[in-house]
């Protein structure tokens, strides 16, 4: 599905990028619907919030510029679609109710390109403030052959959660992964990897730091 | 107990340094006597066999010479003593009988320093090829102590495995930790990292990359 451009770089990528604890974890214990990030889990993300291309995005204005802002917003630039688990979007689970909860990304959703959200019970698509949430029940294959034609030629993101991201992982969809390393044992709750038992050669194709977070990037091998 | 010297350099630090998969894995599943890296786990040490230092504390000659080369040399050479858990020494148990396993190292252990391994059961001191291990019943501080009045002014070297490792972090007794992430996904084994339910903010020191491997300094904050 990628293609090379002239300048090297691969345009139509499936890129999975999420934060994590040196131990790990993406987010902290007891996560819930009040708790979306788990306890503790906010430290994973105060990285982020400060530069100037995530406050953009989020509608705030001023923030840090630096090497890890452009990166962001080059990333934010390329994406043409996301792909989310169901929990990304909504604690509350299906059947989905008359009136359901319009999820967690309040009434200005940061994405601006389509949404597609795995979830095993059928509804109707959702537009919340220039963001569409489409609602697939056909598994992770179909919402990125979805995603792929709603993104054309650029990336699709997966926005995870870890467990979306394993799967893209296992099953070669996943052409990049980038981890934003925290250095902090956050010391229980929601790893990024299991005990899948498969082994899986990865290529580190990128190293970069930035106050408090180094960035990892990887490609499957 | 640690020094700053003139150029910066801290001396008399307890440092740990080993080798993860990218999932956190430090060996493989079904470890054991014939099997002490676990399935797959010799992965996660490629990188260092075919450095030159490596090579020669080992009594092997040629090899690479590189910053990751250099980095290690300078490791060994700051290194004072050994605290090991027991495994690392040896996959025999204790009571140790009449003519205890002489350990996983050989006649010519690679260290050349004195070694405490941490035992539940008291065994008198193992002498091999330039290495005396010493055995220690009353615990990391104890063998710290140890260690500490055998190696002057150098560094302490924490050998591992994961859970000396993290004995010593939880206690607040590492000034060091330095990780070696081997871009593969082991998908089981022996973690670093378990659910100890304690939050450690730590400060990235250093980052630097080397063929296949990615060196990451950490120091406890």
């Amino acid at each position: 599905m990628t293609n090379e451009t002239t300048n090297g770089r691969t345009t139509g990528s499936v890129v999975a990028e999420i934060s994590t604890s040196l131990d790990g974890f993406v987010a902290g214990p007891n996560d819930g619907p009040e708790n979306a990030l788990g306890d503790g889990g906010e430290r994973l993300h105060e990285w982020v919030y400060e530069l100037s291309s995530w406050r953009a995005q989020h509608g705030l204005e001023g923030g840090t510029t630096n090497e890890t802002d452009e990166r962001l917003a080059e990333s934010v630039e390329n994406t043409g679609a996301v792909v989310m688990g169901r929990r990304m979007f909504s604690n509350e689970d299906g059947p989905w109710g008359d009136e359901p909860f319009e999820g967690h990304w309040g009434d200005e959703p940061p994405f601006g390109v389509p949404v597609f959200v795995l979830t095993h019970h059928p509804r109707e698509p959702l537009e919340l403030g220039g963001t569409t949430f489409t609602f697939v029940t056909e598994g992770v294959d179909d919402a990125l052959e979805r995603a792929r034609e709603a993104a054309g030629e650029k990336d699709i993101s997966i926005a995870g959660g870890a467990s979306t991201i394993r799967q893209c992982l296992r099953t070669g969809l996943l052409d990049e992964l980038r981890i934003h390393l925290v250095p902090v044992l956050l010391g229980d709750g929601i790893r990024l990897f299991d005990r899948s038992g498969d082994r899986i050669e990865l290529e580190r194709t990128r190293v970069s730091e930035s106050d408090g977070v180094t960035h990892l990037e990887f490609r499957p091998a």
